[in-house]
């Protein structure tokens, strides 16, 4: 510890992002920029100056970028990371002497007082520089001074030199910094590949997908879906548990508390004699299988991800060789899944209050590293929500260590503070409430705290319309246009979607009864046999969707999202643009899958940089329609059973007599 | 160092009140409540038990307070600090068996589930309680667990049992907290006394109080003046810099560069051939006719308070002894204070970045030391914006360790952030922008944040209508009804609020010249006279306003203010009330020194305990008339010329025919 210096009068505080006081990192994908802003403030009239500091972990050698004051003793600059991994930051200020006197002499200057004294100060800092400085710099310094204290030079000249930039700009370099303050936190920024930021999801149960009804599919099945998968443009392909399923209180179909003959059981009843975690279900083929798949995905730009499930069967391996990571009952049976009235007899959860946590915990890695050998760098964690908060944190920790391009999805339905808390503590994406986010005015405030708040630091919103446990009433009840409707939302509110299919694109919206979020005849339970040729299927549409996602960077992120007055309370008005707003994306959703809506919708033409007096052309991008606007209110009609949603490309030049060849 | 602990499941956040992460102690005056709140949650579906601990520095046994979930996984208990001094608090959290035991048996019983395996589990949990309970506790609880595996009791009788109120008692009591979890920081509350909340000030130059015209006055005139103080109602009377004089570059009358013959200069240019900081002015009288003063002043419940301006005279003592705490410029001059292209060549300023630093704040600390010796206990703090915040709050806790009744107000009109630095570091109470703040929606904007947001844990704001060095354009051209309109304001908006007088009650209004803010033949330049007999004095206004402060607690703090619609923009409305809504104070004021403004005000009903229904009494304080009003809105009146605002003390009951004696 250093002797506490009374002169160190810089104060540096509110430094933001940071959560938690930096107890977590933020988060940034690859070439994205940390905008860091803080107060800074001193006693006195003395000019400060700040620099952020930054460096990748490992590297002991900071980066500096100055700081400039914004406002109100605020002071911002930003940092673009651009490698995989993480970077520290902080923050050093210290009370400029030099800029301080330039200042002074400036306004002295111009009241016309004297200001030999200030000369003769001016000269000593340039000549204090000067010794710190070495070389050429160093000399220009000396002859600076002395030119100062020269009763030959002219007071005017003095002053031109003194308050010059090139003087200014050789004195900043070359500060001696004094009694300079760094803020007592490093803060910490953790940076993931583009697939993090910008991702587009298809969940499938491969033993759905033989191409004939009735048996069992295969990895092989699975080979032969990916280019309809690939065509429709999904690049991350997930599949639930893939590994071998309990007979022991198996449930049968849609969740019968006996499964009859042949009836499968749901695949995240985990573990059987064919093993646990890290092997095969047989009838989906080999590891060798799975693994040749991952490789023919990898060949149509997919990345296979599967399902970390971290629970056994009541014949998983681990009943009997590790009867001490599960929770036993005083009349000698295990703890069975609850969550009182409800029960999962099929499912023990592990217990991680057990004292043989360390040894649990280091076999549920070695579970994840066992299928990251395979070729796998992408899960979905089932669930995190019941296991300990620190499990997770250092267990994606521990991944990342060696494995820093790993994406975990956070599959927590739960309460926000939990679902934040998995985020901030290393989940790279995470399920959100979208499903369940059907008005404007729903839509509007979750998605404004998502990406305008704190919020968007630490959790990356991962936005599904359908998954295997939830068909929302909006789905059930709304058609063929409900799907559209959600499919939109989805894929443009949020960087990162997607959608459990072919019941998605099939528009598959039998509840198993009424007031239940669960399918009918649920894939969970049984095997099914999807036609994905039907005529009817969403797929070209989905096709489009995802081409326009690929095609424009406003929808690969989400910061830049605001929402903008449209006069029907059905119509919902958006925009998305890349930082530079050389890509600008405008979204205008009927949110009623019965009824036509029309009305004006209002866009914020500075902030989106169009002139209000200038035409602007907006290109329909599902239609391929193009229209001609000017001014922020333009009129929009939408028809839930043509097509229910607008995404424009707003194109703000549009030509004018002013670029025919002849005009000048 | 303990080991890591993967069973600690419980997160602790967002632990409010706190400032920069429990870098800076929160402020309480004796008898307050701090109400602590957290974000509270752990894994899974069990249930959460919490406690709030707390315990005044020094001793090291904490306090416990169970701490309830309000919504939304935050959590909240309260505690009154009774003493003195500091307080340190946190909050333990751990997942309670017991509780999630006790929940999931109802919900299974109500389910009509087997609970068989429950009660065993059950009788477990409380025979593990009965070993770390001694006593009859323990023998109780021994039988329980009895009677739960007991085949002879019913199974509602243990039911019953399970879910009595009794059992959960006693359970939590004797809980053992596996894995609980502590916030690691210990955050502080700072507490002052009484006067610190609540304190009326009056600002004097003693050299003026002469009775008669043309002579210096003495302490000794001073005393003669304190019946007319503590009459009006006040309780501290602060004196501008009681020391020597310098007289190099001494100012003259309206600040003018060079002092005339017989001119005393400003009080602020500390120091001279008599002495410095520790000395008396030897024309205001001895020191011990200073401590005479103070301690007639307490016989009249007044403190006096000191200004503490570190800074000096070219004559002071220190520019000989201490050449090593000044700032010499390049031509063996020592630096003045200045802004340029302000110069005060009468005072320079201390060099707080001398090598020599610690005895310079040695020295300083033994000034403050050698007037608590006096007697004074209350120091306004010249200008603290411009000397190190860590000298400030190295300054102020060393003081306070010995003397934690001292209270430090803070003399800063800078940038928002400095102000509240300094107030963060430790200043007792704070000047605010209140001066400056004269329309509706600039003093709602401004009281809301300083009473309504974060800014409240550690700035006390003291409003001060006018000082010497200000004399608002609204009081220079606003006339008598302008003074008691920012009266009304300053002693209602603010517990703590002072007055320089006698220019105050005797609304002296003119300036210097146009444009300016100082007064014309300021006391800062020369003596004055003031006539305090005057007819048209504000005294009896000033003597009413202060009893009604003193008579209702809803004024004697702060963060009950509230805002209330009023139809003209010339109208504001608020009322603030104590805790417990027994005093609820409602003020309405005319802005508009000029014209009469009339219209509908309302107020908030229910927040303050009102029937809709029922009439309620309101008593208007400074005239003593009574009205009826009911509902919401009522009509007010204001005409300046007479009184520009009323302050009605609100009566909740109001008597109808069920109170008179012959009604039953």
């Amino acid at each position: 510890m250093k002797e506490p210096e009374g002169r160190a009068r810089v104060i540096i505080e509110e430094v933001q992002p940071q959560i938690e006081g930096g107890r977590f990192p933020i988060k940034r994908a690859i070439g994205e920029k940390v905008r860091v802003e803080a107060d800074i403030l001193a006693d006195g009239h003395d000019t400060l100056s700040a620099v952020l500091l930054y460096r990748k972990e490992g590297n002991p050698q900071w980066v500096e970028t100055p700081m400039g004051l914004v406002v109100n003793d605020r002071w911002q600059a930003s940092f673009v990371v651009g490698e995989l991994g993480c970077y520290h930051y902080t923050i050093m200020a210290w009370i400029d002497r030099f800029k301080s006197w330039r200042r002074n002499l400036a306004k002295k200057v111009e009241a016309g007082q004297d200001i030999s004294v200030d000369l003769l100060v001016g000269a000593q800092l340039i000549a204090e520089a000067s010794q710190r400085t070495s070389g050429a710099e160093g000399q220009m310094m000396q002859e600076w001074a002395k030119s100062f204290e020269s009763t030959r030079v002219a007071q005017a000249d003095k002053v031109q030199l003194g308050l010059s930039e090139e003087v200014a700009e050789l004195l900043f370099r070359h500060s001696d910094r004094p009694f300079a303050v760094t803020y007592p936190g490093e803060l910490i920024v953790s940076v993931d590949r583009d697939r993090a930021r910008f991702s587009t999801w298809y969940e499938l149960f491969p033993r759905s997908c033989a191409p004939e009804p009735g048996r069992h599919g295969t990895f092989k099945d699975c080979e032969s879906r990916l280019p309809y998968i690939a065509e429709m443009g999904f690049d991350v392909l997930y599949f639930p548990p893939i590994h071998p399923i309990g007979y022991t209180h198996r449930k049968g179909k849609n969740n019968a508390i006996t499964a009859g003959p042949g009836d499968p059981g749901t695949p995240w009843a985990i573990g059987a004699q064919q093993g646990g975690h890290k092997a095969v279900h047989p009838e989906l083929g080999t590891l060798e299988a799975f693994r040749r798949l991952v490789n023919k995905a990898k060949e149509l730009a997919i990345e296979v991800a599967l399902d970390l499930a971290f629970q056994c069967s009541p014949d998983h391996p681990y009943v009997k060789e590790h009867a001490e990571w599960l929770h036993w009952r005083p009349d000698g049976t295990i703890q069975y899944a609850e969550n009182p009235p409800k029960k999962y007899e099929d499912i023990h959860p592990l217990d991680f209050e057990t004292e043989q946590w360390q040894s649990l915990w280091e076999e549920l890695k070695s579970i994840v590293l066992f299928w990251i050998d395979q070729g796998v760098r992408i899960f979905r964690v089932d669930n995190p929500h019941t296991k300990p908060f620190c499990f997770w944190e250092w267990l994606i920790s521990e991944v990342k260590k060696d494995h820093p391009d790993v994406i975990f999805l956070s599959e927590a339905f739960t309460r926000p503070k939990v679902m934040y808390q998995l985020a901030k503590l290393g989940f790279t994406q995470s399920y959100t409430y979208f499903a369940w986010r059907n008005t404007r005015w729903e839509l509007t405030e979750y998605f404004t705290e998502l990406t305008q708040t704190e919020v968007r630091e630490f959790f990356r919103p991962n936005l599904w319309p359908n998954t295997p446990d939830i068909l929302t009433e909006y789905l059930q009840t709304g058609g063929r246009p409900a799907f559209i409707i959600r499919l939109v939302l989805a894929a443009t509110l949020g960087a990162n979607y997607g959608i459990y299919g072919p019941a998605f694109e099939l528009c598959e919206s039998q509840p198993r009864e009424l007031g239940s979020e669960e399918y009918l005849d649920s894939e969970k339970y049984e095997i099914r046999h999807w036609d994905i040729a039907r005529a009817d299927s969403l797929r070209n549409l989905i096709t489009r969707v995802n081409r326009i996602r690929r095609e424009n960077s406003a929808l690969q992120s989400d910061w830049s999202l605001r929402f903008h007055p449209a006069d029907s309370e059905q119509l919902i008005c958006y925009s998305k643009h890349d930082g530079s707003l050389s890509n600008i994306i405008v979204v205008v959703v009927n949110l009623d899958p019965h009824h036509t809506h029309a009305g004006w919708v209002e866009l914020p033409l500075s902030d989106l940089g169009l002139e209000p007096r200038h035409p602007y052309q907006v290109h329909e991008l599902l239609s391929d329609a193009r229209y001609l606007w000017q001014g922020p209110r333009n009129y929009v009609e939408l028809n839930p059973h043509i097509v229910p949603a607008h995404i424009f490309h707003v194109r703000r030049r549009v030509r004018t007599e002013r670029e025919f060849d002849y005009f000048m």
